[in-house]
């Protein structure tokens, strides 16, 4: 494995081998697999999950990684490019990502989506040209439009708590939160869904539908592996029989990059909080899922995030055992 | 173990086991004895010492480990209960702490008191609070009331420099310093001289007297190893004969909580600097003990910090060793 | 190997076999070379080359690293002598340094120069005085005179290119920069490319002359090598013929430390930016090399940095692989 930037790289065994791999690797851990490896990994967006998740995968397969941020004591990286360079930041992004790839056997990369244009954020420009620079295997720690990562921990997830595939009843909820925030969560969730061959309804107000691309392309995700997607604003439609809900707040898609224009919009919204209501015409089992972090009281209320629905630490936790797999399989021996 | 919280928690051969564990670890390196472990560690509040010696132990053991702090490129972490997360941190202590755990085999959390409530930091309420959200092996890395990394380093120090158990005379002394500082450390250090056997004399002004509850269980545990302690703010009194004097400030606990009222109080203490005329009736070889770090010309003068009886060094390495030592019996296979 | 500090501890054997080592460790990986050993890592200064590349480097070893930054959450760090501490700062670096060095089987330490004495910064007094607070084999990490970590890198460089050692023309050139930089690169370099045997050229132009005793140095060991080490401020003459011309702005040593001074010098001095009419008349394929981070159209235009002459990225891996023969040597079982 060379990279690891989108599950639809993968195919379906590819992808049933890394989340039996990240099984094994819980419960027969491998602490020589690594050994003497190192991951390079780039923060350009703050994190706590991928942050230490990845730290500790390394760690657990007898390797290492160091980490970068721009909030370090560093000279300041400049990322536009072509400026002439006589302002604050020392270094360029040109130079930084194919030196802190030179030191490792793979580099992990996180920027978030600049949110100003929707299409080259859809189009994951600013990624793309990163790992233009470098020539190392790379993982996508979170980019303009995907999240891989919480993908493969999510499916593991989803198979953990034995949610049907095909028949399983999956609602990707937007939800309230008082900033706009980025695509890459719910499209590459909704993908994610659907090719897990699951019944998908996006809910979510005017204004915040999903772009077409992305909804085409989970639509054709369904249609391969026997799913279907949906997308409402009925909450109580949308919730009929679903075995699990997908909470995440984005950006709106109809006002990308206009934040007065957001602002305003969601300001109407506060009321998409996820309570016990959501869950009258549900499955009486039906399961809370949140990449997190979340905001209690506002995406979701207390009682529901610390009840019996919430499955989001475990969630998180598989975060490391699917990175464990993508890294066992990018660096191993056998790789 | 599945916890390191307290001293009081481990019977005398369990301690002495740890002690000799320590020692032998830094002459017989073990660096297999954890492969592939991992160890979370949450700061909460500043540190330099905890920092870098659970660090460098888990190195040393074979392992590894991740930090994770407020002040980095994080999200911003609530941890007031119950609140509507509308403001700036977009995430709660509540997941924050099972997810960093979730990626350990075990977890090390500093929080310092809040010192507003007296009754709250020796209840230890905020602590204890973090450790209800996980079931992973924990260790204390200094809470309102608790500091026993830095006991168990003390407790090796001391056997280090040959002072005597039962018949060594140690001083705690409190010492000017410009800010009110929590009441772990003298507190656990007191426990942990008593229990050790030697004749404890706790030496401050008035104002600072360490709370009933505090001297009592020390009372009790002295008697139980055939030590004593007392109490006054005489100086020349309680240093006669000593072979230590372990110094740290703390804040008054008759104004605990009220800053300008510490303040108006400590302000009239600043001859409370240990300079080498507090040995005159010492034993000649009394020597001088800090958990750091130290405000020199404040807390001590430069001549003692520097001189012969400072072991503060030796004190601050033997930190990695203990620490070593309680991660071997916590994750070793052997555990 | 007790400290490496400067290259001129080293006899040419001494050299050439960490060179060796370094190019060996690449090809023929070392994962238990330094099991279970500590590299404490004290930045005093800001960095990413070298924070990144140690951390690999001890990784890719077997060991590992911790990270000490007065920027992270730790208690604040005071360097001034004799100081009474009733200010911010509560640790003070006399303290620090034995404690962090006490974790290691051996430390770095990084401490930019002053730039308010030369002569204090040509001695490398501040860091001398951070030396002499321990015993613990030390790495220089770059101190106000010296940067051997760099200077081993780029030697293996000049090697890696076959650039020749006798006959090779290495031209030191400064170049513009907003700020007054340090000299440890240029009087560090200057001297390894001498060492090495080059005909060094210094291209500079008035009031940035490199100091006579760095210029004297560089010339005996010139003399030593079969090499020759002259200056100008003539480009046209410099660059007859050049192997490669070695990039690098510094402060005004006419005016060194008066910040205004230099200022007004170097603003007169915006076209010493490295573009291709400077290669006119050096050798077909004359390498650009940098030590990063580089200012883009600042200290050189984007054409050459991006081009075929550029070497600056093989130049910074290099560091990862000089640092794992110098910790190899120092921390290895055989050291």
């Amino acid at each position: 494995m060379k990279f690891f930037n989108d599950l639809a790289d993968f195919s379906d065994e590819q992808l049933h081998a890394l989340l039996q791999l990240a099984g094994r690797l819980d419960t027969h851990p491998e602490p020589e697999a690594l050994r003497g490896k190192v991951l390079s990994l780039l923060f350009l967006s703050p994190s706590l999950r991928t942050l230490a998740s990845f730290q500790a995968a390394m760690i657990r397969l007898g390797g290492g990684s160091f980490v970068i941020s721009p909030t370090m004591s560093i000279h300041g990286i400049e990322t536009r490019p072509g400026i002439v360079m006589d302002g604050a930041a020392a270094e360029h992004i040109r130079e930084a990502v194919p030196v802190i790839a030179s030191y490792g056997d793979a580099i992990g990369i996180r920027a978030f989506a600049q949110r100003k244009d929707l299409e080259q954020d859809l189009a994951d420009t600013e990624f793309k040209a990163l790992i233009d620079l470098i020539d190392t295997p790379y993982i996508n720690m979170e980019s303009a439009i995907g999240h891989p990562c919480q993908n493969l921990a999510d499916w593991m997830t989803l198979d953990d708590f034995s949610i049907p595939a095909n028949g399983g009843k999956f609602v990707l909820s937007w939800a309230y939160h008082p900033k706009a925030l980025p695509l890459a969560v719910p499209a590459s969730t909704l993908y994610t869904a659907a090719r897990r061959g699951m019944d998908v309804t996006v809910l979510r107000p005017e204004g915040f539908a999903l772009p077409d691309t992305v909804m085409e392309r989970a639509r054709r995700a369904a249609d391969a592996a026997g799913g279907s997607v949906q997308e409402t604003d009925q909450r109580t439609a949308a919730m009929e029989g679903a075995h699990v809900i997908y909470v995440k707040s984005w950006s709106s898609t109809t006002s990308y990059g206009d934040t007065i224009a957001d602002q305003k919009l969601r300001n109407e919204l506060i009321s998409w909080c996820v309570d016990e209501s959501w869950f009258d015409n549900a499955q009486d089992d039906c399961r809370f899922m949140h990449c997190l972090p979340v905001r209690r009281g506002v995406v979701v209320s207390e009682p529901v995030l610390d009840g019996p629905r919430s499955i989001v630490i475990h969630e998180a936790r598989n975060r490391m055992l699917a990175q464990m797999a993508v890294l066992h399989q990018m660096l191993g021996n056998s790789a």
